[in-house]
């Protein structure tokens, strides 16, 4: 944990900020803290800071915070991103928001089994502390906005011109010969919205709805990823890219 | 599964391929394969070619083979990696091998606990299944060699030479501005070896021992992240640099 995120409600009328429950824990036993002791600490969505320590009682530590100006940038790349199998999805959630995403936009596919739509692992109780906790290793307090959508066509023609605006739409494609790269550098994007599609690829329909809704397709090389492993890859590519 | 690797005790003096036990209840029992279907096959760190199915029997699939002229390229990333606990070490073999890399030199370091060298992660009857399945998945036959070493100084000191003789050395710094990408291009680097340290990074020695041997700090932004998604994310981008 490089940085301990603050919540709205962890903040005091005179500013302090109290940690209770896990935090508060993580922060005796893992941290060992003690009176005095600076502890990096960022409000979510806000800025980041530094709390110093001024009272340990009854398992609550109370810290006097200073913080930046600004927050840090929002990430410049979002994610589009075909539902994989609960058990990868679990796995991706800190991943991704340590890697940094504006969005994470969750669709279906031909090739996305419907059943992964009704698991624990969607609910916000259980990713929104798995998405701090990428936060928290990445010293970041961007939280990504996170979207489920059962029907690709609806999300593609109705909803993503207003999800995302400005910038460029790609599309990852095995088959593709152009390089991340060098398309964005191309269009000089600022803001990617990166389209990664379930295990065995998106269809024939899938694929051009995309494309003629703007999203370039482009490769990275011959090897075949795992999901989970491709979103990874994809999305640090992404961030060289847009830096 | 994007491939069968074929392993030399597999072929037979007539250069049929008889696949039993886990493979060919795959091909049984996934692909469903019948007699007269093509599937894609590779000999272990040989080439890849098409297999056809001549006859079932006993859960026993026997195929008929041609082969490319060569095998695939050897990856032209090796990986230098403070071991990680065994949970992520688990996770990261099949990974590393779809992702590819030639060498997968594993080292202690301060931040290295001693008994992560002591679990069954690092048998090769544990790993070698894992390093296949993630060469099925790439649609690669080349194995990575792995090698296990208990004392950095000594494998920097005597042995790296002999295993890295040419190409360029980089070490992941959260720190350093240099992006790897400008500094292969600027040695017109042909093969990299990447060294990758524990959580919480090399110490002050280790790191002082690793530039004296030739190694670049390459950073890749501000995010600190988890051993296993730096792995990753940092070998997507070696093999963009060197592609």
């Amino acid at each position: 944990m490089n940085l301990v995120i603050v919540e709205p409600e962890d903040v005091a009328r005179n500013g302090d900020v109290r940690f209770s429950g896990v935090r508060a824990a993580h922060l005796l036993n893992v941290l060992k803290v003690t009176i005095g002791q600076p502890v990096r600490i960022g409000l979510l969505d806000g800025p980041r800071g530094i709390g110093t320590v001024t009272a340990i009682a009854d398992g609550t530590v109370t810290l006097g915070c200073a913080f930046d100006a600004d927050a840090p940038p929002r990430p410049r790349i979002d994610l589009l991103l075909a539902l994989p199998r609960p058990k990868v999805m679990n796995r991706l959630w800190a991943q991704l928001a340590a890697l940094g995403v504006g969005q994470i936009i969750l669709t279906n596919a031909e090739r996305v089994e419907r059943p992964y739509f009704d698991t624990h692992v969607l609910e916000p109780d259980h990713y929104r502390p798995l998405l701090i906790e990428g936060l928290q290793q990445a010293y970041d307090t961007r939280m990504p906005a996170v979207s489920i959508h059962r029907q690709l066509k609806i999300l593609v023609e109705d909803h993503l011109d207003t999800m995302f605006e400005d910038g460029t739409r790609l599309m990852a494609d095995p088959s593709a010969t152009a390089s991340m790269d060098a398309v964005v550098r191309a269009r000089q994007a600022e803001r990617l919205l990166l389209a990664i599609g379930p295990e065995g690829g998106w269809n024939d329909f899938e694929r051009g709805l995309l494309q003629q809704h703007g999203f370039a397709a482009v490769g990275m090389g011959s090897r075949i990823l795992r999901s989970d492993t491709a979103c990874i890859a994809l999305l640090a590519l992404a961030h060289q890219a847009v830096s």
